[in-house]
């Protein structure tokens, strides 16, 4: 097998941890021995937990000795809750470490550096673009400052979200809508405007079976399914809740609103000159300045989020909402679930983005397209694609 | 190889007369001797040239006694340009046949029970959905007497075909743009409203590699791709280009629209009451009666279609015909070319459709999905599907 074959493992090993281990990346190991045969894999599965390259060091134990080590994220040089992985990797013996992205957080860097000084043959940029992809929250925490967005939509063929009448229940089937509380399970917040709120009472939480919700790991040194899918998540802590935030910029949630009943925590963002007193008795206010024509500075809301260790957010609408943050240049992913169907009229799923003429359209790139019950979930990144 | 496999061979050599038999249905056909060995393919390549029976049956020769021949639709029991194929088949001393689709057509129906009754073995309804997709614009036809419609729009994510200030080029890629072209060939007449013409001055017509249109034919019994790649097309027809078909209740069509250029034949529908005097000079006009609360007559349309031996038609737009075409369920097809962008404002893609509410939505079901250069080609058809 190859380098390439290997780090795929690693890489599908890693996506086992999404939605559990934030603020953390997601990372994968796969620890080969000497003669080549895959003798440990692992993955960060929630935070405070060991991280990627101690499960599957663990689980290789001596047969990692002068073996080749596969990571997705560089391993770690700084003693966090744990201690550096770089280090764990040179005490194991191991030769040769080879790396799909290089980690661009200054505190965690330098783990490379240490090991080349140690003798470690090291190797970056196996499958960084696929790697990225599967980090692309963390990274865009980590490069940008705020948290990654990625803006969700439900519509018809047409673009509607909405009939005339302003009924939406049901456009996309029960397939797609269970897929996006898959998607609320993977964010560490929801944001949803307030006209959405009103529209639908929606209550912003993640609601599927329970079982999907618990953090596993893999201790095994056998690559095979049956072992990896044992769970290793004792002690692992409950997943938190997404926050809920509702862009408000009146102050106009009421106190019955469903977003405000206690089931997770909620953050509403209203105007610094709102009369948010009555409000602030229900739910956590934060201020923020008004922006023209209309609406909030929703960089400052996504800084806010930043301060809160929140690193990826799901973006819920409605469509002025969704215009506003695509307009800011503040969307990394678009996921729209196709319905099969067409309605001529209702409300368009995405509203004014500052795109007036064809030369302004904002630009994307199909990253997936999979069917999801009768509808299409299709997968999209804004063009030039930001480096992850 | 079962039935089935066969009839799939067959159903791919129907295909490749598409968009040049019209108004006769596409046919394939495959012979394969007593012992179960290939030794004839054929398809019907163009309207007055030989069946794909005939075709096939001619590369098979003596081979054929004895043996099995799978056609997509039920062998014509009539004499038109051609004899009936039904005889053919006796002659040539096939044993049994195997049959997708039944033929609705009372004129040339009779074609299996005449070869029950010779003592033939006779199967139906192999593949038949299948087959009938193939066929979906003749069977329409047959069926319902009138033309299958197709619509085609091309839109952002967002359901929208222009930006807020009217420019429209180029939304989608040259790539779904050169594909528009595959489809406008395929079709018998193109169908625009008034509103396309005068801001787009579209021409309506077939612009692609001249190779492409010519019709092609297999008499080789071989089933490999070099022999089956060979014309016959000695003596066939040129491809006759699409009628454009305008429709444009007030005659606002100028003398000068690319749409009259001559370059093909031009229909242009107008209300009754009309003054269509100095139109009626440059192109063909036909009238039709007003429908509240604007429009014409577009089932009379059809029917004026019909009678021209129109079999297939794509409706180009814009999006107020189309949701005229659609609200009266004479869509029997929809082709979307998604391009990977966001606008956030300018027209739909679609106008009122009589959907006010998400219970009275127009339901498809997705029929194919496919990458079309960086967008995305979107096939789907009402449901309740229509029996084919």
């Amino acid at each position: 097998m190859t380098d390439q074959a290997h780090m795929r493992r690693a890489i599908e090993l890693a996506a086992r941890g999404r939605g559990t281990t934030s603020p953390n990346p997601v990372v994968g190991c796969v620890v080969l021995d000497a003669a080549g045969q895959v003798v440990g894999e692992g993955f960060h599965a929630y935070a405070g937990g060991p991280h990627a390259e101690v499960v599957a060091l663990r689980a290789a134990g001596e047969r990692a000795r002068g073996g080749t080590a596969y990571v997705t994220l560089e391993p770690c040089d700084h003693t966090g809750r744990t201690g550096p992985c770089a280090l764990a990797l040179l005490e194991a013996g191991i030769a040769r470490v080879v790396v799909a992205v290089r980690d661009p957080n200054p505190a965690a860097a330098g783990g490379a550096d240490r090991l080349t000084r140690h003798g470690v043959a090291v190797t970056t940029g196996v499958l960084a673009e696929e790697a990225g992809r599967g980090n692309a929250e963390w990274l865009t925490s980590v490069r940008l400052g705020r948290p990654h967005v990625t803006w969700k939509y439900a519509a018809t063929l047409d673009g509607r979200s909405a009939a005339a009448d302003g009924t939406s229940q049901w456009i996309t089937s029960p397939e797609s809508r269970a897929d996006v509380h898959r998607l609320r399970g993977e964010a560490d917040a929801i944001i949803a405007g307030i006209g959405t709120v009103l529209a639908d009472d929606a209550r912003l939480t993640v609601r599927r079976p329970a079982a999907d919700g618990a953090p596993a790991g893999v201790d095994s040194g056998l690559p095979d399914g049956a072992a990896t899918a044992r769970p290793l998540a004792q002690g692992a802590p409950a997943t938190r809740p997404p926050l809920r935030v509702v862009v408000d910029s009146d102050a106009r949630t009421p106190l019955t609103a469903r977003v405000l009943d206690g089931r997770a925590p909620t953050l509403v963002a209203v105007a610094d000159d709102a009369d948010a007193d009555a409000l602030a008795a229900g739910a956590e206010v934060v201020r923020l300045a008004r922006r023209r024509p209309y609406g909030l500075d929703l960089a400052g809301l996504l800084a806010e989020l930043h301060r809160r260790q929140i690193v990826g957010v799901l973006l819920e609408g409605g469509p002025t909402l969704a215009g506003s943050f695509l307009k800011e240049g503040l969307i990394d992913r678009v996921v729209g679930y196709l319905a099969p169907a067409l309605l001529g009229e209702g409300a368009a799923a995405l509203g004014p983005a500052g795109a007036a003429t064809i030369a302004e359209t904002h630009r994307l790139e199909f990253e997936d397209v999979t069917p999801i019950g009768p509808d299409l979930r299709l997968t999209a990144r804004p063009v030039p694609l930001k480096e992850l």
